[in-house]
Order: structure tokens, then sequence, then C-alpha cells
């Protein structure tokens, strides 16, 4: 079965998706995350290409040509950016010395980190930038009026402008909560669903593979308002005891598009749809549900400003959502929300703008690197002849309005060769730490690897996938 | 022993500690806070005498007089300032119909809203302003070499930094674990402090009168692993069961100072020093316990900015409060960190330069301004001759180098008149809300009162309290 997953999707560099706009793009992404310093992330423009085998090199060699062709191009052309060239000035030595750094790197694809989407930042200049003089923002409360009272309405007008403008989930009938990312919210959200006056707990259940987090984050606390009961598809529906299915769509860890296992009056749905966003998946359609759960994390790449936002049609859940975060946390951060409301504003003016291009368009541009990286990964595990991936068809999205494929957040890759018991031990030998797929209630055979992570880091990997077909 | 309790202490504008100085920063204060509009809460210079009864209003035209002289000199020598002056171009009928609004405004003193300190930070002007740029702060890691790992580094060095300024703890053997606010880390403490593998939850005790929140924080999600038992001075300590004792000194809601009322091997110590901070109590030398908590929200007066850090001596605990703030919010605003940073680094900045005055000495400036606050608040319920207030004793300050009296961020009041049942819903009646002694373990005869809020609100809360003793 898992032989059949696996299909040839070609080479980098002569699929058909592989156009000449998406690999100018990926370059500038390279040239600019690598060249930029960021604190104690300071990373320098490598010679990578001396740890690759002769096939890898030959394919390398081609599209390095039309890389090193577009890139002249580029940086002769562009005249507006602020963002400084990477050096070059390196030694040979140096650059061997790098390389063998290189090979040494650990590369921690554990964590979903959105570092992928930095370049697109930094782009965007000073339009992105939020300035918060020292007397603003300081007193608990933003809007006493509002139900949410430490919700920022700036932040809350530009939440209901992207999703106008994305299509992806309507929003005039529902209250929105804001949290410190959605983790919180789901804290809240347990609390907020579950009878405080019951002796039994509230089960809480997603069907497998659900996102790990899940049971840490309805058990750590032994509390007696709620308990993860497991896999939703196995959950047994008692008419006397109610129970929370979480429903992640698209799927944390594999991808997938989902709808409720159990459909029970007895039962209460919340909708994680963090990665329902066009760089992600097609859109189909704005969803409509009870309650909504998204993250500017995924959503723009921001997960260090630790904002969150729930859809919530029901005020009375949304009052004990509120009641949640006054317990937890006295409100959400009153800055993070500033800058959140600019970042989402850069984001919709960019399709707003009378001719959008590929430097304001976020979601083409992010697209385009996640089809790139999927390509480049299928290619490496294809190589490799040990692994296999998810696939999944084209759909029309009616957000670009084109037929589209599915570039998930996350691989979800499954280790083939039965040589192999622990998929996760087997990369972590390779100094690449992703997660097993135990913590998501699957098998050790499978782990799941973040997709977002800095274009060195992704490159080195998939560099050292490809190689193991070649030994 | 009510009765006892209450001493006379001067009218404003004669007490030994009204200085010029301190006026005309309070003048500064006033005009600025009630000019500056901000969002929603614009406000506006108000005629509030005419509400004044004759003896009251003779008292506040002498204090006018002074005011309007130093008000005068002070907008007639400051040219360095970018706060712009309140419009007094209203008409006399307007005059009027804002005096009115003052008379039916509900003035909400519940929360302990920390507004006061506004008009500092406006004086502060750029250095204060923090800008980030859009592709700043993006990851969720800050510092993967920490045991804290989403710790802003400069964050930190900015706190260890004003601790050794004001004196007012060690760092040096300490972790500091930052939070969403001090109480998302007393949360991360009552789970780091209790055992896992028990059946039985850890007692939570504080004495009486407690902080209100602490046994809501407690038990609002029935954790197995911890729960609220009430006032510590009444606990029984069992040799075979553990407690936590939380010891809040200065002490929220009266201001006392505190140490543990439980000594036994079997307790664990949680020290919360929001308010060991030079504007509301002598300080006495570093406090050196192995957990302190402390948040930006009542040092500097950011609450909106939702940043508190613990100091932990002990590695395990503070893993566990790491592990609590990856499970709960995968980390604190990164955002946050960044400005709380510069705000620190502002207070310090003004005490490390050659020359410190007046508007660049935060804790002098605060210091000043709830002095005045309390010895009107002081006078007013003398004049009520219903209320009393608690009593502190001058102490050295090690700080200012000076006796200083104690300035607590809340008023403790007692109803003394008998026909006053319900002393939280007697304010309620004059559209005062404060919060009832219930809440913190004690009786409906007390009260809690911000002493933090805005210049106008606190004006029309003293004019009112001392119009009762004048019916």
């Amino acid at each position: 079965m898992a032989q059949a997953q696996r299909r040839r999707n070609g080479n980098i560099g002569t699929g058909s998706e592989c156009k000449e706009k998406e690999l100018l793009l990926l370059l500038r992404e390279r040239g600019r995350s690598e060249g930029q310093g960021q604190g104690h992330q300071q990373q320098r423009w490598l010679n990578r290409t001396t740890s690759l085998n002769n096939n890898a090199k030959a394919t390398m060699a081609t599209v390095l040509a039309m890389a090193m062709a577009m890139l002249l191009l580029f940086y002769s052309s562009s005249t507006s950016t602020r963002i400084t060239t990477p050096s070059t000035t390196g030694t040979a030595d140096e650059a061997l010395s790098i390389s063998d750094a290189d090979a040494d790197a650990v590369i921690n694809l554990d964590h979903g980190d959105p570092t992928m989407f930095e370049p697109f930042w930094k782009n965007a200049g000073d339009k992105a930038t939020v300035i918060i003089p020292g007397w603003h923002t300081m007193s608990y409360f933003s809007d006493t009026s509002n139900l949410c009272w430490f919700l920022e309405p700036d932040f809350a007008n530009q939440v209901r402008r992207l999703h106008r403008i994305v299509g992806n989930a309507v929003t005039h009938a529902h209250h929105i909560i804001v949290g410190v990312g959605s983790t919180q919210l789901i804290h809240a959200l347990l609390f907020a669903l579950s009878a405080t006056d019951t002796r039994h707990p509230v089960s809480v259940v997603s069907a497998a593979p659900f996102y790990s987090m899940y049971p840490g984050i309805t058990d750590f606390l032994k509390s007696g308002l709620f308990r993860w009961a497991g896999d939703a598809t196995s959950f047994k529906v008692n008419g006397s005891s109610s129970f929370i299915e979480i429903v992640c769509s698209p799927n944390n860890p594999d991808g997938t598009l989902r709808r409720a296992v159990l459909s029970t009056e007895a039962g209460k749905l919340v909708h994680d749809l963090a990665y329902y966003w066009p760089q992600y998946t097609p859109m189909r359609g704005p969803a409509d549900e009870d309650i909504m759960l998204f993250t500017v994390s995924k959503a723009t790449g921001h997960a260090g400003t630790r904002i969150g936002w729930a859809l919530v049609r029901d005020a009375d859940i949304a009052s004990r959502m509120v009641k949640f975060i006054e317990m937890n946390s006295i409100g959400v951060s009153k800055d993070s929300q500033v800058r959140a409301a600019r970042i989402l504003q850069v984001i919709s003016d960019g399709y707003e703008l009378p001719d959008p291009d590929s430097t304001t368009s976020f979601f083409h541009f992010s697209r385009r690197l996640l089809a790139d990286r999927w390509q480049r990964l299928r290619w490496a595990v294809e190589e490799s002849e040990r692994f296999s991936l998810p696939q999944f068809s084209s759909e029309f999205c009616e957000f670009t309005k084109e037929h589209t494929e599915t570039y998930p957040a996350f691989a979800w890759l499954r280790c083939d060769d039965e040589s192999i018991e622990d998929c996760e031990g087997f990369f972590k030998s390779m100094k690449v730490l992703t997660r097993s797929g135990r913590h998501f209630g699957a098998g050790s055979e499978y782990i799941r690897i973040s997709m977002l992570d800095r274009a060195r880091n992704f490159d080195l990997f998939v560099e050292r996938i490809a190689s193991l077909g070649l030994g």
C-alpha cells in the first residue's frame, strides 16, 4: 500500500509548476534570508553543492545556471528594495569550512516555526513596521463596550477585512475573541464548552492523526471539567455524556481536509482552521462554523507575536471564553494586537492595490515558495526510494480563481523501508529533528516535518534526504 | 477599633509633604492626561468646582490659585515637551454641561488599571517609543540556549539591570521566566510546585486579606493538582500533605508588608512582589526569596503589554514553569518583551544619566503623584467622618536614601458608619465602582479602591467622598 502511494512527480527544474517566476522568488528568498543577520541566528550565503553527489550535481547545475541568470536580472532591475545583498566575498577555505559546518548542522523541523515567510516581510519594508509610543496601550482595557473587552478594535477590523478578501470564513454573525495564540483559545474553548456543575468531565476527541498538542492541552492540569478521550473515530457516543470534537482542517499533521467524524446533538464542535489559507490549500469558499480558530502564526508567519482569534457565533460561549482569558492572563497583549493589525492590513492592502504583483501579494508569494519546496521534497523522497508522502488532487481555488495544488505546512512522511522501525530516530541519526507519528495518534513509521523553516535549513534537509538514494 | 484607626493628616495644601514640586508635577499630569485624547477614552479639561459645596470650594480655591500660578510657570518655562496643552476655549455653557456629565459619570476603580503613569510616558517622548519592522521577532524562539527559550535576551538584561539599580531583588542566582503578566506565572507556579503523581491536590493558601484573584486562579479549572484552601492564618499544616503559600508584599489589597505565615519544610512559598517598587513603599533592601514575581503592569504602568517575570532559584521548578507556558500559550509575545525591555531601559537610563530630574526619574515622579493622591484621599475620608484607611509608619528607603511614607496602589477602605452594611454597594450608589472586601477573604465593611486611575477619575472620586461629610 505504501508503495502504491509513491508516484513520480518529475525532477526540480523540469516539472510543469517550476515557472521562472517561482524560481526568481525562491532566489530572492534565499539570498535575503541568508544574507540578513538577525541576532544569534545570523546566516551566510553558503556553497552547498560540494556535498552533493554527481547525479544531484547535474540537476543542481542546470538549476544554478538558471538561477544565476535570474538573480542578475533581479538585482539589476530591483531598485526599491532596502534589503542588502548577501556577501559573496568569502575565500575558498571559508566556503569549505562552512560546507563542513552544514554537514554537521542539526536541522530542527520538529516545530512548525514559520520563518519561511520572513523574506516577504523584509521586502514589505516600512509599511509593515509598527511604531508604539511609550504611553500607548497602557490600560488593561481596549473597548469596554465589547463583550471581548481586551480586543483592539483595529485588530478586529483587520481580521474581518482579511477574511472578506480571502473568502475563507464568514464573520458577520460571529464574535471575535482574541487569544495568546490559538493555543490559549483552545484552552478557553475547553472551559467554555464544559459544564461546571457536572461530576463527569466532558470527553475531548479528534480524529487521528490529530495535532500532537490536543491531548496535552486537555489533560496536563488534570481538570475535572474535561479529559482527553483520543481518536474521534473510535469514540463511542453515549446518550448521557457530552463530548467536544476538535476538527482541524486542513489537518495538522497530514494536510487533509476534514469534517466532523461525530455528529450528534450531544456533542460540540471546534473547527481549528489555522491552515485554511491560500498558501496551503485551495479556498473552497467561506467556512461558516459555530466556532472557528485562526492564528497569525500560520496565516502570516508571525509566531513570535502570539496572537490568535476565534470566531464564535454564540454569545454565551464567547463570554465564557473571555472569562477564561481574564482568569488565565487578564487579557491579551495590546501591543501584539496592534502589530498583528498592521501585518494583516499590509496583506489586505496588497490585494486591494490597483496593480498587485508578486512582491505585494502575500498568499501568491507564499504559495510559490511552498510549491517549490514541495516539488523538491517530492523529488528527493522519490530519489531515496525509502519514503512516501500524501498525494492531493488539484482543485479550483475561489481566491486565486484557478486550479491549484495543496501544499501543507507539514510533510506527513511515511518510512516504507521496513528496516527502519522508528522513523523519527532514523532522521535524528541524520541530524534532522522531526516529530514521531506516535504523538499524533499514529504509528512510529510516520513523522511530521515542518515545511516552514528558513531556506537554508530546508535546503540542507532536502539534500540529506536525496543523498539517501545515492549510496 | 475602627475609630482608633482614624487620625487627622491635615488638609491638602498645608501638609508638610505638599511641596511645590509635587504640585507642579501633579498639574502637569492633570493637564496632559486630560488634554491628550487616546481613542475612545478621549478626555477634556473640565470645570469641576461647580459641584463642590462651599467648604470644599474654599479649600479648592486656595489650591487652584497656587495651581494656576505654577501651571503658567511650567508652560512658560517648558520648551522641550511634545505634548499639546489642553483646550480651554470652551464656552460657559459647554463647561456647565461637562460638569453635569461629571456628576453622572460612573467611576470604575474596581480594577488596578495603572493609567496614572501615562503622563510620565507621554513626557518621555521618542526614547520610550518602540519600532518593530515587519520581519522581526517572527520565530517562536528567542534563545534556544536558555532554559526559558521564549525569553528575549534584551528583556532579561533590562530586568536584571533595573533590579540592580532599584535594589529590590537579587537576580544573579535566579532564572528569569517571562509570562503573560504575573497572572500566567502564578498558574505556571501552581503547576510547577504541585506533584503530578499524587491523588491529593496541594493546598494553596494566602493570609487574608488576600488578592481576590488567587482563589479563582487556583480553582476555576477544577484541577486535580491544586486547590484553594483559603486564609493561611487558619490553615492547619498536616505532616503528610503539602501546601503552597502565596505571600504578597506589599500586600494587595491593604499595602502591608508581609512575611510567610506558615513555615515548615512541607510547604512552598511564592513571593508576589508586584508592588515592591519605590513609588509604593520604601525599599528595605533586595529581596532574596526562592521564587519572586514581578509585572510591568504595576512596575511601569504598562498593563496592556501583559508582561510579567518570575525570578526562580531552582532550575527544575523553572523548567516546569516553562513547560506550563509551552502548553498554555507556546511562549510569550516577543513584541511585548521588546517593548517592555525599552520601557525598563528608559527608567534605568533615567537614573543613570548624569543629572536626573523629576521628568526622567520615574519612581520619584510616580511617588509624588501617589503622595498627593493619598494626602487628598485621607483628607476627604477625614471630612466624611464615615470611613477609615490603614496607617503606615515612615521608613528609610534605601533607594531614595531618605525616610519616606508608604503609598499603596490600592486604598483598603473601611466603612465605620454602622448604617452602611455593604460598603461596595454604598459606593456603587455614588457611581463609584470598587471591589468588596468579601472577595479578599474579609468582610463587606471593606472595599478595595484603585489609586492608579487617570487624574480626572481620581479627582471626581475624591470630590464625591469629600461631599459626604458636608451634608
